[in-house]
């Protein structure tokens, strides 16, 4: 016999399928979720269903959004001749943060791994590509993350895209602000290094 | 202009009221719910809707249950000479994984603290005493949490239950197994050397 009942420990379940939740914190949710009035409880569920039926990828950057194209595709603001690549919608908003980037982006929703069996036909690599034909675009600010297969990806595009005439860039690696050189990995402090510029 | 969608915005606020939950989580469950299949959602909302819909408390202990009375208090094998009383449900199942008290509980919901204005006579108090009165009801052994509004509910209930002949102990208070004198508080440590037991 189990502690809990049946309903509980069903939700429990649930919750403990969820990313970095072990299953203390999915005990604790689900009795969250129990005390909850039927407003809330119908409030996060609706949150959870029209979030579902609601977003759909930007046909031109494969952001997800409420509507088609995002909010950053048709802000007339935006500069379009710079195109910023990232692997996944989250790195949009770290970029955005910044306040920085002025130009659009392209998701290509994973990276190269020949690994894990993932080619380049299956991120959207295609679909950059064909956003490249009008020769509108001037920079191709490649943003995957610096790891193995980041940097495979970024070599690859760029491989890809410079016989087009397209100047491609690589945002900067080195030590983080704030960071201190005694813990940096000798591969970010080579890179830092690499990348050393005039003052 | 938020950097998220409004549909996904939604759905991380719902997350981030959940407790202990801060918003880079909820952004990561929210996202992780996202790529959830259409089945998986389903099933994650309808262990939400079933847990709302079929517990209900205990008539008898107020533990919460599928079915009225719980398992607990229907077991023929437990001992309803012997009441351990507890503050939260969770309790119980702490209780229940030391696999030792083989008697029956009594949620009470909450403990008396006059500074956040509860009162005895808004735990399950009331029925603590009915369920006392038909005599059958030999101990009663006190688990609610050793803080200030813990002992002042076990103080509270010890005076009221007493004068109607049914022995009252209160869990042992001292150092958790495996714990180190060292950075044992003053309090815990004296209490621990007030319950000190002949070997």
């Amino acid at each position: 016999m189990s502690v809990y009942s049946p309903s509980i420990e069903k939700l429990i379940e649930n919750f403990e399928k969820l990313p970095s939740i072990g299953h203390k914190t999915a005990a604790r949710l689900a009795f969250y979720m129990l005390d909850l009035g039927e407003q809330e409880t119908n409030e996060f569920i609706s949150a959870i269903l029209n979030a579902k039926k609601n977003l759909k990828y930007c046909s031109k950057c494969y952001n997800i959004s409420d509507t088609d194209p995002c909010p950053i595709c048709e802000n007339p603001k935006r500069d379009t001749s710079s195109i910023c690549v990232v692997e996944d919608v989250r790195d949009i908003v770290a970029m955005e943060r910044t306040h920085e980037f002025k130009g659009v982006y392209h998701v290509l929703h994973g990276s190269i791994s020949p690994m894990n069996g993932i080619g380049p036909e299956d991120i959207k690599l295609k679909e950059l590509i064909s956003r490249l034909s009008d020769n509108t675009v001037k920079e191709l600010i490649i943003a995957t993350n610096p790891r193995v297969e980041g940097e495979a990806t970024a070599m690859y595009i760029s491989k890809l895209v410079k016989p087009m005439g397209v100047k491609v860039t690589r945002i900067a690696h080195g030590i983080p602000v704030g960071g201190d050189l005694e813990y940096t990995d000798e591969i970010t402090l080579s890179k830092a290094l690499e990348g050393r510029r005039e003052m």
